[in-house]
């Protein structure tokens, strides 16, 4: 069968999220360790999925060590040798493969001028487990379809639980112990992304919506849809998407919007009103109910929503390939691992 | 004339490029006098064309000051609540009108927590000019048409003054004073942007691509495509448009691709190559040579390229609006000042 890895690898996310929660202790000994007290800023340095997870991490991190997180630019130490001065900061690295040449001489810079090192990845050897002083071990797994689906939503964790290590999270224990069954939830239901998929089968281009926590899951739905379907698909900010792309949602015009109860709600249902009634848009929402688009299980706290949305996000892009019949596997032109330095 | 307001602010451009650089003496007194020495750490925060303007900025800071730039997360701070502490930052806000909510929300909150303030802003009153300890103001004069032009080449050069005052930077005095004659050079000349517009007439979507320096050029080129023709136009760097995004670009497939002699070059040749070779995209080239479709200015350099390349972005936009018939003053459903929360 074609479409053999990603289905099987999407299917065994409740067990890598298990597995990877049941690592809670031995992973915030280690940040513990590496970072008694708060670190006067924190920086990320990821590309494609992993730079999506990394946006995850920038709100759950922040919102654990009230320092402000930063984006690396990768180029300023690659290509322009910029030697910024990382005392007191946490740098943190994800990569699936890690592999990936400018994130491994990214974190070695920030090492060398100063920042403590922690890597997020898929790897147990290889370059990037040299060279971090802590290593988060996504123990996914070998993932051998090209589009990452059980790394990402292991990445989506590995951040909550490095943000439980640095300080206080939106959620409870009990929050982050439901999680598994609810993504297994999400996996036994995939029929409500095939009727997503069915409507927007003959689409030329579609947006990705969310705000706050769920931001980076529009992201990533968009990246699967392009990298997969060859879909223009973009993913916005509710905000940014106000400040004039906006401009290209017009009638009949598909959007997927994601968001949980919380503080985004608002903003993002006043979006949704408008971009129904001003637009004419056909928006399809992902939120944790029974009588939407896409529904996310009830009882996920926002904070932690990202992680079924994004498999969602990951049932609407195979869907699509199979009704297009594409091979979501391999995707033209992509290899598992992008050699950008 | 519908057009009338965006072809006269983009045409007054090299005047208020001049009379902003003739500001420096002012510009670096007050930055020094605010931030006697280096910061731990600087904090961007804006939204749109303005956002883009500070993704240069953080380019340039970082190189000057020597430690890590980031981009807020407003929502972290409007909608979460989050009281990060800013002890030792220097956070920079970017706003054309001045009058964003979220962003007047963010900076005031960044300053409650610690943070010295900067606003670079077109506005000389109201909200964001009073939150600020230093005002960077752009002196463009009003900005009538919807879609930022001068403004945002203001904000840019706005970025490198700043720069200037905090560090070494990668350009000479003789390069900054030479460009308002460059950009003048690139306004006297539409007709490479003319032909560009005519071969993306019946285009369904477009990527556009840069890396460092240039990379803002290649999202603010997205976005002007986006809001004032209704293009289904992404801007990539060049390395995150290979991690997956690039199996959109089919045979044919428009692409825009910035690039400046400096360190950025190899790859984006190397990228555009790609392009063409692997995918048959049609690939427009931005770029110091008049051997080229979009002919930047010989000898600007590498690090203020981003000011002319970005006059090419809107000359395309434009163009390509006066051939749909389109007003790219006021396109459908966008209005100057955007109220984000």
């Amino acid at each position: 069968m074609a479409e053999a890895f990603m289905a099987a690898e999407m299917a065994e996310q409740p067990d890598v999220l298990r597995r990877l929660a049941a690592r809670r202790p031995e992973i915030a000994a280690a940040i513990n360790s590496l970072v008694p007290e708060s670190p006067v800023g924190v920086v990320m340095v990821a590309r494609g999925s992993s730079d999506y997870a990394a946006i995850y991490g920038r709100y759950v991190i922040e919102a654990a060590c009230l320092r402000p997180v930063a984006l690396a630019a990768p180029s300023l130490h690659t290509l322009y040798n910029v030697q910024s001065n990382h005392d007191g900061y946490l740098a943190v690295a994800v990569s699936q493969s890690g592999r990936t040449p400018e994130i491994i001489t990214v974190l070695e810079r920030m090492a060398a001028t100063g920042a403590r090192t922690v890597a997020i990845t898929n790897a147990t050897d290889g370059p990037l487990v040299e060279a971090a002083d802590v290593v988060v071990s996504l123990g996914a797994g070998e993932e051998r379809a090209v589009p990452a689906t059980k790394t990402f939503t292991a990445s989506l964790l590995a951040f909550s639980l490095v943000a439980e290590a640095l300080g206080d999270v939106p959620w409870t224990d009990d929050d982050l112990d439901a999680l598994p069954a609810q993504v297994q939830e999400v996996i036994d239901d995939p029929e409500p992304a095939e009727r997503v998929a069915a409507a927007i089968h003959d689409a030329n281009g579609l947006v990705s919506v969310g705000r706050g926590f769920l931001f980076p899951v529009a992201l990533e739905a968009a990246l699967k849809l392009k990298e997969i379907n060859s879909l223009l698909a973009e993913g916005f900010s509710a905000a940014d998407l106000r400040h004039g792309p906006v401009a290209i949602v017009q009638r009949d015009f598909p959007v997927l919007a994601f968001y949980s109860p919380g503080p985004a709600q608002a903003d993002m249902e006043a979006l949704i009103e408008m971009l129904r009634k001003e637009h004419g848009a056909h928006v399809f929402t992902a939120t944790n109910s029974r009588d939407v688009d896409l529904p996310l299980p009830e009882g996920t706290c926002e904070a932690l929503s990202p992680i079924p949305a994004a498999v969602r996000a990951q049932q609407v892009a195979y869907a699509l390939a199979m009704l297009r019949g594409v091979n979501p596997d391999a995707p033209p032109h992509l290899s598992k691992v992008t050699a950008t330095r």
